[in-house]
């Protein structure tokens, strides 16, 4: 990179910090953004300044939010008694697409995880058991990843919350809509077959 | 979209006019970043501004620079005599990494399409025909692309620079290094037939 005046060098070098973003990618990119306006440049630097001072944590479902209380959580149409429990918030955003829940969040900002030595205290459930024991919560779902450390944090959450006396659920697993089974891994079959229904 | 903080869409939409940025990526890439310190959001928003205010082109070849001659041109050390003549700024790296080439460039800043209504007067190919008669060049490698329009300009700007008695040549073509014969399209094999060498 000897050959790249030091600006250029730098950029590439900001912009290779990001996730997914490699050493290529960034230097693309960085090639673009310098034939950029300047208008367009602090159009791009304003809503990176912006996103980062305006979008806070809402104080009773820790979802992003510009507001005190999501929009969510402040929306009176929605079922009050139900708290669909997430990994992150880009996790709401997925769930909300489909148009079919109509619940509350709870984002717990990671999962447990003994290997990277993450614990329950690391992740919003103390908050999550205390919002359930000061409202009327009928059902809890647990949307957590199906993965090792998702599956781990639903069960742990899913036994303490239990003994409340609160219905516990947990999405299903199986093959997902459009693939075909000939290319679906092996564990997803197995969890399909298991969870098969009567047609 | 209409749930997500506006600042967030904001981000997002400003992120997705990247090139090669669809709306998954930029959704990645902006929740990533309110999650950066201020420290980091500054430090590559300083870097967005400094490359775009710091870079010009230099005055002899057109490659992007941070002075008014490039480090190449201002070299005593390259050959003032030969001339590779490319497309984009980004060719030179490329060039340049191979540490084989010890000539100079020209950045054309695009190439002749007729297609897209560019011709020979909106890349640098004046000053490229001036730069020659104004210096003593022995050879010009056309280095422009392996596509139509860096073909078309290779042509063009060959059968007005051998008249003034400078050696022209262009890349050779052929099947990249690493490459099975089985997945070489037809016309890079037969390009690779017609280059073959005696060994």
């Amino acid at each position: 990179m000897g050959y790249y005046p030091k600006a250029l060098e730098r950029l590439v070098l900001e912009l290779g910090k990001l996730p997914g973003i490699g050493e290529k990618t960034a230097q693309r990119l960085a090639f673009h953004i310098i034939n950029l306006s300047e208008e367009e440049i602090s159009s791009l630097t304003e809503a990176l300044t912006t996103a980062k001072t305006k979008i806070i944590l809402c104080e009773k479902c820790f979802s992003i939010t510009d507001k005190d209380i999501c929009d969510i959580c402040g929306n009176p149409n929605r079922d009050q008694q139900t708290i669909c429990v997430v990994q992150n918030s880009r996790d709401i955003f997925a769930v909300e697409k489909t148009r079919e829940y109509n619940g509350l969040y709870h984002v717990l900002h990671g999962a447990i995880s003994p290997l990277e030595g993450i614990g329950p205290q690391d992740i919003k459930a103390r908050e999550l058991l205390l919002r359930i024991g000061e409202n009327d919560i009928q059902e809890v779902i647990m949307a957590t990843n199906a993965t090792v450390e998702g599956e781990a944090t639903a069960m742990y959450l899913g036994n303490l919350i239990k003994p409340l006396g609160v219905k516990v659920t947990r999405l299903a697993k199986g093959i997902p809509i459009g693939a075909d089974l000939e290319y679906t891994d092996e564990i997803t079959l197995i969890k399909a077959f298991e969870g098969r229904n009567t047609i």
